[in-house]
């Protein structure tokens, strides 16, 4: 598997490194310790302090900051950090109001922060620990995993430690809280220590239910199904602990690398009304709060909101990883705006201008068989029936059609080859006629309004003359017009355009970008051979 | 490949839904047109909206609000939106003031945004649109795509129509802006649809260079290395654009799975001295900006910070997937604290503690081979080694222990075996030492002493009595000796402490609770054997 990565042995130090470029923090310097503190830190309220291994980033250095941690214990990846550098952090934090060691319920943080307690009471500092075991996965209270509802733990007691409550009070609430916060973890993936060999423990038909956040194994191994059935499995854990008629708060924690989308199909289904849509009235996340490196994997936590904790979720911190919490609303919507008909005037007659249509829709749809041919030499096969389209559509309307009024006609023409198009030539087209209706105006003749068009279509379809598209022939065509040459001399220039299409056997832009040279050489641009045959067409029969 | 999706098809409508739930954002009613617009929108300012395909969240809908986007329109995944759907946003958002599209440099969204903007034109609104083409992997401006400098776009259009300006200004402001933005992607896989089958084009050995954000290939195929070389080739390709004496800011780029501490490497290795620190003063992110599904990679952005652009940049915005920038300052360290010395105190005289402890030490260092021989059969087989290293650590420092004050014998040896212990052993022991010197007080007795030092060795331990363990032996000779027991009495409820895990075969916690019942029947915990051994010795010793 790769990695951004150089030594594995470094990436901690880099980490911290970057962070104390961008936030407040300050680190202790120290080759073999890190801990990373607020840089406003005075030491007059009671100091919050976490930490563990690293690989759960943003936990918990993402979370230090005024409101929230005041500093966070790093160890490396998936290994707890020495007693020594939790005995800094205290020493570096704690003043007269003590501090508060919150500690995720694994046996090397238990004892390694707690000996770091111990030790810093008998060096006189007033500490206390609270352990986190939020995980509902294995039975027994004592054994329960710290997991993402780690960081509720972070917001409410920093919450209230910045309010000046002391250190009993704070304990007292975060032990309050813990003993309403639920959390299961869900995961397609085991995760991927850099140094190691990649060891998959999930089959492509297994899912992980209950997992920690060190790729230890789950509860239980669950069939691979759709999102649904997985999440309904989630939440038939979670709703024992779920008390009746209460108000609950959900995070939604990535474990890793699940996308966007997909945590937004999670949460889609955590909402239903079978799943936790009764219970659950705020909302904090998507959002990666404590990951286990790469993992495929979700974590849901419940956190029940009395008036305190709401309280002390809700305000505000400046600190990034914390991305607030939200009432859950009701989705609002706004009617759909009447976009314009197609046809917007009566129809008007005009002999000619109606058997210029029909001639010219006929003679799409009459060539749809051999501008595919042509196209399945130069590019999808498809040319011919993208152009015949738009003569059956000029067809379907023909009885409808302003034929008296150029300019009403024009921009009618141009809402018809946007509709249903298919390819891009539709939508290019109808740009092409929309602008030209736009520019037909007074005095402008036909062929400048339709120039104007066509520098409209090139605009925003980023191909010019010479790139084997339809321009080579237009724009020749066009000139032709606005110059008020005569109809054949128009057909001439557009043929003369067509042709020309065979010799051109290397583009930068348009269709015929990425074939090679070989194969474009001699065959003709079908779109460009479209609008000769078109202009012909015409040319023919105004001379009869 | 698992995903966490049930029917590809429904997967942007369930996203939109979700998003709707959380922020203050209203959706167009409508089952085809996917459009999302700020519900406190008063068509009073100029209109700023964006979309194109989905499959690159938080884009664009994470970055609707208040100073950013006005709407978002959203295509399928990586398929841009209807002409209606554009259209249906620019009527419903826009008033006399106007509105911007901007549009990510593809064929498909230049056509569809573009038709809808003409359209508009013709209804009288009054629409301009960008083009954003950042990435510079592509040579010519032309066909440069859109990538995450779009955000950007958004964030400094969106401040200057929040202050009101003119949409002709704006988007004059945003067109300079372009001219001196410039991003490069850097992939180690390319990405998938959620519903297609795995194809990986690139093999365990390549990274990609320049690559878009649908899976396109890049400009090159590079070897995979380490971080360092990869970010050296990709800064080499960006560095050709930048002014010399000319401030940049940084936006480093998730393009979907890149892990937190890679993204650290990532900007560590970015701002290193003969990379990009000398132009680099701000950052952005890393933060998951613009993704393309699961895509394994990042791409880096740089804009040139006139003081237009900065001031748009830094103005504060409630928007969660809008971080902030960051002025880059120096990291800042504080001075390691003191940590407390093992010897605190002068050596004092007391020839039978000191007898006392010599004979432990030995002990320990006796029973290695032994202790390790049992633990093989019940544990990881270095029980014996573990112990043997806190002998031979008292060892070392018997001729500095103060033997006269048991107070201060017992906190020492506290700290003693917290260092470099190696196992969890020396910590447990550490803790139980700790509290035992802080609990030998005044009239308290040595046996109750170390009750409580068990006490908090089993709180932070997590195992209790008849988890085979230690605590096993510990327990009953501890008790004997705060009743007051002889020598031998408090050596025999050791020992029979020790004889008992013989018989436990079923533990929920402590070292040996993963192994089954036959493995550990018959076999004694090594921790307890080793204590029935200490007192054994101890009770032996006084008998002569």
């Amino acid at each position: 598997m790769k990695f951004f990565i150089n030594n594995p042995k470094h990436i901690i130090q880099e980490a911290i490194q970057v962070s104390l470029l961008q936030n407040p923090l300050r680190k202790i310097k120290s080759e073999e310790i890190n801990v990373v503190l607020r840089s406003d830190w005075k030491k007059k309220k009671v100091a919050l302090i976490s930490g563990g291994g690293s690989g759960h980033e943003p936990a918990h250095i993402g979370f230090v900051g005024k409101g929230m941690l005041t500093a966070a214990v790093c160890g490396d990846v998936f290994a707890s950090p020495s007693v020594d550098a939790v005995l800094a952090a205290i020493i570096a934090t704690t003043g007269e109001a003590g501090c508060l060691l919150i500690i995720k319920n694994y046996t090397g943080d238990r004892l390694n922060f707690g000996l770091a307690a111990e030790q810093a009471k008998a060096l006189g500092y007033q500490v206390e620990t609270v352990i986190v075991g939020d995980d509902i996965a294995l039975g027994t209270l004592g054994q329960r995993r710290g997991l993402a509802g780690t960081v509720l733990v972070h917001k409410i007691a920093g919450y209230y430690a910045e309010k000046g409550k002391s250190l009993a009070e704070i304990k007292k609430i975060v032990e309050k809280a813990l003993s309403n916060l639920f959390t299961i973890g869900l995961s397609l993936t085991s995760c991927q220590k850099f140094d190691t060999e990649h060891l998959e423990r999930l089959a492509e038909d297994q899912v992980e239910l209950g997992l920690g956040i060190h790729g230890e194994p789950g509860v239980m191994t669950i069939p691979y199904a759709k999102a649904e059935t997985l999440i309904q499995e989630a939440v038939s854990l979670l709703k024992p602990y779920l008390l009746e008629n209460t108000s609950y708060a959900l995070l939604l924690n990535n474990l890793g690398t699940v996308t966007s989308l997909e945590l937004s199909v999670v949460l889609h289904e955590l909402l239903k009304e079978d799943n936790l849509k009764k219970q659950v009235s705020h909302l904090m996340g998507p959002h990666a709060f404590m990951t286990a490196l790469n993992m495929k994997g979700i974590s849901i936590t419940l956190i029940k909101l009395s008036k305190q904790i709401k309280k002390a979720l809700k305000a505000p911190v400046a600190i990034n990883q914390w991305q607030g919490i939200q009432k859950i609303q009701e989705a609002s919507y706004l009617k759909a705006p009447k976009l314009p008909l197609i046809i917007q005037s009566t129809p008007t007659n005009h002999p000619q201008h109606a058997a210029l249509v029909a001639d010219i829709s006929a003679l799409l749809i009459s060539l749809e068989k051999e501008l595919n041919k042509i196209d399945e030499l130069v590019g999808d096969g498809d040319a011919g029936t993208t152009f015949a389209t738009i003569g059956r559509q000029l067809e379907s309307y023909k009885e409808q059609l302003p034929y008296a009024d150029v300019q009403a006609l024009l921009a009618t023409v141009g809402r018809i080859t946007a509709r249903d198009a298919g390819g891009s030539s539709g939508v290019l087209l109808s740009i092409l006629f929309t602008k030209a209706a736009e520019a037909y105006e007074g005095d402008t003749s036909l062929g400048t309004a339709l120039q104007a068009g066509l520098q409209q279509m090139m605009a925003y379809g980023g191909a010019q003359e010479g790139a084997r598209t339809m321009i080579d022939a237009l724009s020749p065509a066009f000139k032709a017009l606005a110059e008020s040459k005569s109809l054949s001399e128009v057909a001439a220039a557009a043929r003369k355009g067509a042709e020309n299409t065979k010799n051109i056997t290397k583009t930068t832009s348009g269709r015929s970008s990425y074939l090679n040279e070989d194969t474009l050489r001699n065959v003709v641009d079908p779109g460009a051979e479209i609008i000769a045959r078109i202009f012909e067409n015409i040319a023919e029969r105004s001379a009869q």
